[in-house]
């Protein structure tokens, strides 16, 4: 929601052309829904602009499909493209299945596919799902994805989701939008229904 | 994202599965970006579940079009459908331009035809963005629209996004998400680009 001006105009030595394009890396955190919603919302927008996008979704079971990615599938050829990938197939949420070695190792082979892609400029937005819990877990190494966001060639956005960012994290973020639980149906009972959470 | 197990159990009479599918209100509010994104994400998952969705635009300018809506226009027929709407075409989020009499009829005549879907049933899904401005703003009576929600009938969502939620819409929600502002390049000067603002 662009409302006007910018609080401050930073002395960067930029014009504002070149400001404005700045490539961003967004965090979405926070124990509310909408996180991942929000970024493949974003991706859509990207789609829009012929962007390439790379999904890379980290922690969720393979079996668990969302709806996004089914209609992201049928959107058709002329705009932007967007790859799905899901990081170490056949884990779980609940790390069930498998040994945590399985998991760890899996998770650091998807972030080393992720550094090659953006060492190569392969996309113009990465999202990054549910990518702070193999951080937290210490199956990725937070200091190699700082100093590889920090660092990254070219225009590449980058959009980071899950609970408990760490705060290396959001130090080196541009925007980091925190979705707070304010209510949820779960606390009332209630469980999870198609087309709300997936 | 479905963790297992809800906290408590209610004693409403309910089966889980009458539980799980109840129609729910949902709030996206807060200062934060996030809160227009999600709700169109979530629309994309109500689509892949073949379900009628009715987005309604407060606010935003006739001329400011986002990427989603290029998006869905473009996604194939055999599964839900969207359609996009502009309530009060011409006005612009700062207010600008007309009467403020204008903006109010406007926006209570798109609130009517709201209404009237929803008595209709017309809808499985509805999103009405920037919502809460309209109300906030005495264009549209809070009461009316609570009554409204409460007692629609059949089995139909609602997402509503927008700074500044009424109490009495986060009282009537089932699902509250406040999209809060941790950082945002806007406060280090940045304006908004195109892919991630629209």
């Amino acid at each position: 929601m662009p409302q006007g001006q910018p609080l401050v105009t930073p002395e960067d030595g930029l014009s504002t052309k070149q400001r404005r394009n700045r490539p961003l890396v967004m965090v979405h955190t926070g124990d509310g829904k909408g996180k991942s919603t929000a970024a493949f919302g974003l991706a859509l927008r990207g789609w829009n602009q012929g962007w390439s996008i790379g999904i890379f979704q980290f922690v969720k079971s393979a079996k668990w499909r969302l709806g996004e990615q089914t209609a992201f599938e049928q959107l058709p050829a002329g705009f932007g493209s967007i790859e799905w990938h899901k990081m170490g197939s056949g884990w779980s949420w609940s790390r069930k299945g498998g040994s945590e070695d399985d998991h760890a190792a899996a998770a650091a082979e998807g972030w080393a596919e992720i550094k090659r892609r953006i060492a190569a400029e392969e996309h113009d937005l990465y999202l990054l799902d549910e990518f702070t819990y193999p951080i937290n877990w210490g199956w990725i190494d937070i200091d190699d994805v700082i100093e590889t966001l920090a660092n990254r060639p070219g225009h590449q956005h980058v959009v980071i989701t899950g609970r408990r960012a760490d705060a290396k994290l959001v130090e080196v973020a541009d925007l980091v939008t925190e979705m707070a639980k304010v209510k949820h149906p779960m606390d009332a009972g209630q469980k999870g229904q198609k087309g709300i959470e997936w």
